[in-house]
């Protein structure tokens, strides 16, 4: 008999269903009632509501309620800092049953291996991972990327069936200007799925941008820049990550009204958040207590988001949908005590059953031999750029200062809290330095080091003292990519993440451990930043203002150029 | 420069659009706002709202709303008896601009010849015909019909452009108890669309319907009906043709609540019906008249339509979509008075420069050849099975009646309103003919014949007397198909209807002029019945209760089997 066979003959109550859900309510995002009623689900669907049910495994969730598996509609699961693997193991417990994912980062890194590690891996996770083709590799010219993605590349990737569409269309001045990179991608994916990213874009230029078929955006980080862009059709994903935090900017667009058009995303979520605050679960309940309009949550995230990317399967509790359910205490709160996914109860058994997947860009990291002379700045006259470092933003200020010296070196300036900043290609490339400074981080000795540094995450690293500097690259190459406390020459923290230097082997909560010991690590040395290693990482991001450094120099956000210090 | 760059710098307002409106206000589906704004278009797409544009020609349409165009979510174009690209210029002006059809009747006469006419001839149409393919040809066993299609035939025509899924599927016995032949169908149709058609379907019935993965539903009569289904998942598609009305009884379901999860169709709308009231139009007024929710009719005929069919570029007045847009002199008149179907706007010579497409099945009429005697029935002994035929219903009423005799034959009772009815098999394929009798018409006189006859098309003839029906039947052929009106053995009134025996090779207007005539003709024979053809297409029908008449006899469809009189 057909799996299809078997789901008629147990909606119809004619044979018992595979597992029935007994005793609860569950939250009927169509009429916004909470219907008590049995759900009975066999193989990955649901077969039945409004009606009792007997089941092969009946289970009691008396007191309980049911909704819709939650979706993320963008984030890039190497901020997780662990593998999709991990990241379903991590994330799927709280409820997150689908996520739209963009490989973004390991495909700056890796190229189409990256898209392919992520796919594969896909196939095998618990949770429904589906990819968007990464649009914007390398993401500048501005910086050297370990690959290159242009159309031709993509296109064999087009019709996968856990592929969606085209991501995040970062590149916005480049699809105003008619950039015939970003066009002959535009083109390609015309009639399917095109994300948006077009931060504080409005008016006639968001009209020119929307006008090239782009669906989504992520970006809006207040209501007014909000409402501009659902008003003119844009699907807004309401976005609360570790980075970016706009949920509660944007809690006015939870209304019953807007809530076909609004959706949730994460983005970016470091595992430290997902651990201390949940994940999707996290938003929901901030969003309600912050006043949202319970019924306009929950649709924004499950079958909103579901009807924004043609996941027509799921997104109700509600016979033939994807049985991906979350059994939680109340609508307010939002835990989630038992999920379903794909109508597998969520377990560590059935997480230890996956296939694993061969870990791919453990080799990725190919930084040139790095001493502490080459950290060298020449001293000059007058004033120089210095990274002016904002907590808990990625923006970044263009601040002036005159440096102290050291003979005809600029030096450090600890009391004013000026770090030197360093930028190496790590590729494999050309070898690339820069070498500049950065106020903000606090650091009174010692240095920290990454190989995750948006977009193009070759080295970066910050410090007070050039010789640890240099023993914090080198150490990167030696854990073949990662993070590195080093204080007196010596390695005081360290998390290695040899998966394209981005991500761990390890499981998410020895990650998660880690993380803690390595943040008192680098708070050991001073650092004023909560989270010092995320903003060391958005240090070489080009696109965002105002002063950045790649490894080709200093960059100029506001001219969009090279400069010299 | 590609149409995508021509749109992005029209978009910017870098040069000027194709078109703009001016000076009117556009319903914003979005907010429920009514905004005044350019809207500018560019190529097939909006490029500009919320904005002041310049055009290569700009139209003002001061004091007017701009509404998106409409989209009938399940329609059978043949009910309107012309062909596609009538049927196109004759409902596109009342900004029908998408509409969904089921080409059942043709297929069930020719096969994937008649769903490659509508394939061509949605190529050239100026609004956007999509295509279901029919799931039940033949509708049942208890009839001959033209043609069959199992899956092997439907797969090649899956990827076609213009198709969506799967079409309503009707026999929902056969989805409940597994048919094999609609098993492989639903297999085949998985993770795509898959229209339902389950009337009075209920409980766990329906559970195990929906199970199945069908999706949207057109037949729920009442609201109670609906609301189960809706609460189910499925999309209702709320309906009003020229048969089956559900507008009033459905109307509750118009609620901002419920308005991502309704659409509007009209299944069978004849051309006296679109002549005299217009189409979705009149279903939006007569909505709103009735005190449906402006916003939710509006969203119910546009963009919640759209997005329940994945057509995600349509259904807002926003950059980025298909321009498909309705000018109305209000929201609650909604009165087109220009219409723009994918940036064009809608006139005579828009639809003069279609390409016309050949017709097809002009010689589906092959009927044997039939004489007075062939209507010749035994007298029998008590009361014989007769049709009760209800006024504007297809539904009939299983009556038992003592039949008048001549000598060893039953006859007409025409004081009780008892007529002789009969169909005749006309494919070639077995020459079957089955007569009985129907109460309910109203005739004293003459006959009346026609080659729409659902779901097989077979000839159906109704008469007071033998030599007439023999008359109108052999007319039919001699006309290739369509509706005859036979008195004293002449025509009296006849409209030909060549393709398939179900739609004119004339324009609409003359289509309409001439059913006028037809139906003067039929009340020249004493027809009680507002429309006697409509009526007697139904009288095959075997899967609507109770009491039917196929080519091979009578159908007691309570039993679903052929009963001897």
């Amino acid at each position: 008999m057909s799996e299809l066979e078997r789901m008629i003959d147990a909606g119809t109550g004619r044979t018992p269903a595979d597992i029935v859900l007994k005793g609860g309510r569950f939250y009927d995002l169509v009429t916004g009632d909470l219907v008590a009623s049995d759900i009975a689900i066999t193989g990955d669907r649901i077969v039945g509501t409004y009606g009792d049910y007997k089941g092969a495994v009946e289970i009691d969730i008396t007191g309980r309620i049911v909704v819709p598996g939650f979706i993320d509609t963008h984030l890039h699961i190497e901020s997780s800092l662990v593998t999709p693997h991990e990241f379903d193991r991590c994330v799927l417990p709280y409820g997150v049953t689908t996520v739209i994912c963009d490989p973004h980062e390991i495909a700056n890194v890796l190229g189409t291996e990256g898209l392919q590690f992520f796919l594969d891996s896909a196939a095998e996770t618990i949770m429904d991972i589906r990819v968007q083709l990464s649009s914007c590799v390398p993401a500048t010219h501005l910086e050297t990327a370990g690959a290159d993605l242009p159309i031709e590349r993509l296109l064999p990737f087009r019709k996968h069936p856990k592929v969606i569409g085209l991501a995040e269309f970062m590149n916005f001045p480049g699809v105003i200007h008619k950039d015939p990179i970003a066009m002959a991608k535009l083109e390609a994916f015309q009639g399917g799925h095109i994300d948006g990213h077009a931060p504080l874009l409005s008016g006639y230029g968001l009209n020119g941008y929307i006008s090239a078929g782009i669906r989504t955006e992520h970006e809006a980080t207040s209501a007014e820049e909000a409402m501009e862009k659902i008003r003119k059709g844009m699907h807004i994903l309401i976005r609360e990550g570790s980075v970016s935090k706009d949920l509660k900017a944007l809690t006015p667009l939870f209304t019953e009204r807007l809530s076909p058009f609004i959706a949730l995303c994460t983005d970016d979520r470091n595992p430290l958040d997902i651990a201390e605050q949940g994940h999707l679960d996290y938003l929901i309940r901030t969003a309600i207590a912050d006043g949202a309009d319970i019924l306009a949550v929950y649709r924004a995230a499950s079958i909103s988001a579901a009807r924004a990317f043609g996941l027509m399967d799921r997104g109700l509790v509600a016979p033939g949908r994807r049985a991906d359910l979350v059994v939680i205490d109340s609508l307010e709160n939002c835990k989630a005590d038992m999920v379903f996914s794909g109508g597998r109860k969520v377990t560590e058994a059935l997480f230890a059953s996956r296939k694993p997947v061969a870990p791919v860009g453990t080799d990725s990291v190919r930084a040139p031999e790095i001493t502490a002379a080459d950290f060298a700045v020449p001293a000059r006259q007058g004033e120089s750029s210095v990274l002016g470092v904002i907590p808990g933003k990625i923006i970044t200020e263009h601040r002036r200062h005159r440096l102290p010296s050291r003979g005809n070196q600029a030096s450090v300036d600890l009391e004013n809290d000026i770090l030197k900043v360093s930028v190496i290609e790590r590729h494999g490339k050309n070898g690339n330095r820069a070498v500049g400074f950065v106020q903000g981080f606090g650091l009174k000795k010692g240095a920290i080091a990454s190989t995750v540094g948006h977009d193009s995450h070759n080295i970066c690293v910050v410090g007070a003292d050039d010789e640890d500097m240099a023993v914090a690259v080198r150490r990167l190459s030696e854990i073949r990519g990662g993070f590195v406390v080093v204080e007196g020459g010596k390695v005081t923290g360290e998390i290695a993440l040899p998966v394209a230097g981005l991500m761990s082997l390890e499981p998410y909560e020895s990650v998660r451990d880690t993380l803690h010991h390595l943040r008192e690590a680098a708070y050991a040395l001073g650092s004023t930043l909560q989270e010092p290693f995320l903003q060391l990482a958005f240090l070489p991001l080009p696109v965002i203002p105002h002063l950045k450094i790649s490894d080709k120099g200093l960059v100029d956000v506001d001219k969009f150029e090279l400069i010299d210090g």
